[in-house]
This record gives structure tokens, sequence and C-alpha cells, in this order.
């Protein structure tokens, strides 16, 4: 089963997934984008800001990077449980708040085909409100991305919401309020992993 | 003006292009992949072949160097004559060449985006027959692509022959056995270029 965790900076995300761990170590824990060596080589290029890459060849070094992240990650475990922390949702939502011009259909297609036609099995979706995010942003130092600032990310979030909406992929949306515990809880009982004594 | 040349490898393409130069200077001559930084840095990581790229990251590669060509060559001397050295044509005939059940019109739809929507204004396609293509292939070194042989070369070109079939873009179709001057003469009378003074 291949598992998208999804929300924007400071959500939950990364909790959730290592209380996943703690209890599927077999599990296969991988992220987008960055978890291949062509990826790591993208990933350090899309930070080198005097590149001032165009927002469609972005665009396109993120589906590469999915691309191969799916050959060399997904394919080849696909009979593990696979947990990845942000996937095509987070592509989506990012190149929809740079340019929201751009035809929702046409990107779920190009990232249909980055994944080889094979869509996450299921998506939790952790959504952060605005005080919230603030809160927890003042607290770490920004990259990039978090630079852009809380209405920025707010709106990926919400373009986060529509894909959601427009794929035919199961999903849970978790509020980022509750407890840790809480939402191990119901992460366990949306995956009904809660049942199974193992997972490969 | 933007205009492509088309064509596989010893077809003649630099030769024209270079006879176009001498008549035009301020022309804008231009090639893919690899005419943006982030292009060079993009060939260097297709040429790691330990990378082993799976098919469709290297697709979108390809696609991310159009756009950014799009965007920092082409979009900003649009006034001027563009000549370059290949463009999606190529990029749609490999791409078909490697995988001939990806859909024509999608891979057209992904190009049409790298472009800005700003396909090129006529494309000029020098075909080159088996025997023609043997012999100089012959008396030439081979890089990473043209190790694949003959028949994929053919391939590809006649992948190259659909591609201008398929979209409403100008185009002519030259025979790379005719003389150097023949050809010219043809590619200044198909751009128009003859009767023109300058081009910018």
């Amino acid at each position: 089963m291949y598992v998208l965790f999804e929300g924007i900076d400071t959500a939950g995300k990364s909790t959730q997934i290592e209380k996943l761990k703690e209890i599927y170590p077999n599990a296969v824990i991988t992220q987008e984008p960055g978890a291949t060596r062509l990826g790591k080589d993208l990933r350090a290029i899309l930070l080198e800001k005097e590149l001032n890459i165009s927002a469609e060849a972005e665009i396109f070094l993120f589906l590469a990077d999915r691309a191969e992240h799916y050959a060399k990650v997904i394919a080849s475990n696909k009979n593990k449980l696979i947990i990845s922390d942000r996937g095509f949702v987070s592509g989506i939502a990012y190149a929809l708040a740079n340019n929201n011009a751009i035809d929702l259909e046409f990107l779920i297609g190009m990232n249909g085909f980055a994944l080889g036609g094979k869509m996450p099995d299921k998506i939790v979706f952790i959504k952060i409100d605005k005080t919230l995010l603030q809160s927890r942003m003042s607290a770490k130092s920004h990259d990039k991305i978090e630079k852009r600032g809380i209405e920025y990310l707010l709106k990926v979030q919400e373009n986060m919401e529509k894909v959601l909406q427009k794929t035919s992929i199961e999903y849970i949306i978790l509020n980022a309020h509750e407890s840790i515990e809480s939402l191990h809880a119901q992460v366990k009982k949306f995956l009904k992993l809660d049942m199974e004594s193992d997972n490969d």
C-alpha cells in the first residue's frame, strides 16, 4: 500500500510518520522531493537561487523527481507499506499557488504519467489553521519556500484540498490542533493497520 | 520568428544553420538541450550513465530544459529571428522511440506548456535515408544516443514526421542528399528571408 502524507509545513506530517515507523519498522519511509540520487541533484539545482529557474521548468523538475521516485522507490516496493512524506498533491498545490491559470486536470495528467498511472492508495491530509500555523512557523527557521509567507502556505493548503476532491483516491482530513496520540489513532484506523500483524 | 531545425544526427542541420548565420548575423542561434545554465546542469545529469534515470524522468528533464530555454532565450528575443537546432519535435520523437505507448497528443500538450503556448512559427526538417545515414555515421564518433544504432535513429526520424503532421505549424521537408547550396536556397525561400534586408 502506497500512502501519502500531505499538508503544509508544521502541520505535523513528520511526527505522524515517525509514530507509524515505530509500529511498522518494515515500512518503506520515503519523501519528495530528493529521495533518489537524481532527486538530490535536482534539489540542489532548485535551491540555487541565482539560477532563477522559470516556473514551468520548476514544475518539470519536480515531476522528474516524482517520476524517478516512482521508478526507483515506489514500483520496487509495491508489496510493502510505503509511507511518503509529500507527493503529487504537494506538487500540484505549489504549482497552482505559483500560477493559478494552469489547468488542474492537466497537472493531474502529468503527475499520473510521472507515477506510471499508479496513484497512491490512500492520502492522509493534516490541515492547520492560520493561528496555529503562525505560532509554529515563528518557532522554526524558514527555508526558501516558507519565506514566501503564511498567506502563501494557506493558499497551498487550500489547493491541496482541491486536488484531493478532484481525484478518486481515498483520503482523510485531520485537524493539526488535535493531540499527537489522537491523530495517530485516526491514522491507524484510516489505514486499517491496527488489525494487521505485519506489513510486507 | 522562431524557427526550428529538426532532423536526426548527420542530416545536415548544423551546416544549414551556419549558412543562415552568415547572411543573418543578428539572428539568435540557439539549441536544445543545454542552451541555458539550467540546461547545462541537466545535460550533465543526463549524461551520468550510472544514474540510470527512468524514461519518464528523462522526458521531464528535457521538458524542464525546454521550458527554461523558452523563458530565458525564446521569449526575450521574440522580435528577432531565432534559429534553434532542435526543439520539441526532437523531444517528442525520442520519447516515442523509447516508449511508443505514450500518447502523442499528451506529449504535444506537455511541450505546449513548456513553450508557454508559443510553438515555433516554422520548422525545417531535413530527412536522411538509411544509406546516407550509415555512411555519415561511420565517419564520426558516436555519442550516447547515437550508439543506440541506425534503426533507432530512423525510428526517431519517422516519429519526427508524425509530430510535424500532427501540429498546425508550417514545415518543409528537405532531402539530405541534395547539395548544401540547394538546401540553403530552399531554406531561404521557405523562411522568406531572401526578400528581407534585416531581421530584427
